[in-house]
């Protein structure tokens, strides 16, 4: 019997998502829920967000593809207490409370969440962990380069900025000494590119207030390039992204070993919906197991990601 | 409370785990068994085999650091029977039927086994498992440079040779071809370096038959060198090691993307031993879980390689 899977949010994630079950012969894609009045690239029927209380009984899975700040923490806790679902909250800093919150609405209506699945969170976060427990250690990660929505989010709040965008590049120096297994510190990682559009008389003030961020670009490296709106367009556009977590260590024994874990993808959404998409499983699977709540991919076995019958073939051929 | 552990076992292996098991201090290393009269290079209590049954209640976790052939087949059944249990067992074939016969003695006496518990089978496999869940292919593995026991093992059989080791070493321009994304043919992806003692005589016979050695070398670039016993020797005691899993993949939505594993260490056991000691809160995981049975990396979630307490840490700092 086929997987009956709906997606909430039709952006870049929501439609990478829907290739990704579409590509896949054991799921069945019911419908697209939007906030928006859209239409599906592929035919997809496309709902009012709404009306997703109407497909009770009828959609097993539900893939959350809206964004952290303002769709997820909206949307999650309200679809969660009707239907197992997948999101890719990634507001660090919210994550504890986020799961807390949700692993209970999750028990009390006996349904499942996997939240914060994506690459990083999600999969760096297994591989930081295997490190931390290998090795004592978690590791350095570079990012980029790539766009980071953060630190773009940071720009586009200062006075003046029309639009902004920010790429994440590793500083080449020092993802060398960090795969030789030198220390690297945190400001000397990567440079960050800003593209701006504002007025021009704007610009020098905002240049000196960039370059004064805590956090996010002081003390750091920086490039600020004022572009047109047109030009930003098109570099907002560009979903390459890489990412590459480094730890070089030594054993108990006092020999040296390393661990180095790399992902490059040309489009962000459509690698990022391809984790999404690999743990339907994951939640078939704890349902059959009658667990409920909330879970991040650190909590996920591997083979949980692949249909019970699958396992030992796996298993088998892969150990 | 401290973790009791007992280590079985006292070549290369159990010798690592000695170091890795003394180096954390939630650990308290009560004794090491072994068959062979022996003492610890470093203090810890030595006992005959037979004795283990005696520290039933007085030992929590037994790391079984026997080899797969002669030593954890006997072993494991009779140990798990008593202790939960962590092995190395590697033979491929027989992963399946042992998996599923110390599923059985481990349920009966409730105990838990973590089996295939290194970095391949073990950490590789998972990283396969993610590939393959994510991109529908498990990827590209190569391996070295580094010893390989099969194909050491398969040259000793040769009659006439005395001693031998064999060195697989990865062809560099079929490395570079998978880091690229291309297809790479099985046969071309290692070089078999051969290092065997025989009498003149025999060598150029046994140069002949080592060539003709199907699965092991047979079609793929085998270089045979013939040295002295002394020199084997010290070859034989490099335990250097290397591999590096790769996955190159299109996305549903068309889009290229990459994921790259790779391990390197300077002592194999050392390495092993790091990864077989980072399980040892897994066992204490499943145990006040309630789980019993047996599990290989696959079947563990990463969170159960910490503490309890730490595991919101872990979210917290990792995500």
């Amino acid at each position: 019997m086929k997987v009956n899977v709906g997606i909430v949010g039709y952006g870049n994630l929501g439609k990478a998502a829907e290739k990704c079950v579409l590509a896949k012969k054991e799921f069945n894609l019911v419908a697209i829920f939007s906030r928006r009045v859209v239409s599906s690239l592929c035919g997809t029927l496309v709902e009012p967000y709404e009306k997703f209380k109407d497909y009770v009984g009828k959609i097993d899975i539900m893939l959350l593809c809206g964004g952290s700040k303002s769709d997820l923490e909206v949307q999650t806790p309200e679809i969660l207490e009707y239907f197992d679902c997948i999101n890719t909250f990634d507001t660090h800093k919210k994550l504890e409370s986020e799961f807390r919150r949700l692993d209970v609405i999750a028990k009390n209506h006996s349904t499942r969440l996997i939240m914060a699945c994506g690459w990083d969170p999600g999969m760096f976060s297994v591989i930081r962990a295997y490190n931390k427990a290998i090795s004592g250690d978690e590791g350095v990660t570079f990012w980029g380069k790539g766009i980071s929505m953060g630190h773009s989010d940071a720009l586009r709040r200062i006075d003046g900025v029309i639009d902004a965008v920010q790429f994440t590049v590793p500083i080449k120096e020092s993802l060398m000494l960090a795969r030789r297994g030198k220390s690297v510190c945190g400001e000397q990682m990567h440079e960050r590119q800003c593209f701006v559009v504002a007025e021009k008389k704007d610009q020098p003030r905002i240049e000196r207030e960039i370059r004064e961020i805590p956090n996010y670009f002081k003390g750091q490296k920086v490039t600020i390039t004022f572009v047109s709106q047109e030009k930003l367009l098109k570099l907002k556009s560009k979903m390459i992204h890489r990412g590459e977590v480094i730890c070089e260590f030594k054993t108990a024994g006092g020999t040296k070993a390393g661990l180095n874990f790399r992902a490059k993808m040309d489009s962000n959404p459509d690698f990022t919906a391809s984790i999404v998409t690999a743990y339907i499983y994951a939640i078939i699977n704890l349902k059959e197991n009658n667990s409920c709540g909330a879970y991040t991919n650190l909590d996920i076995p591997t083979s949980y990601l692949f249909a019970g019958s699958e396992k030992f073939n796996l298993l088998k051929t892969l150990c």
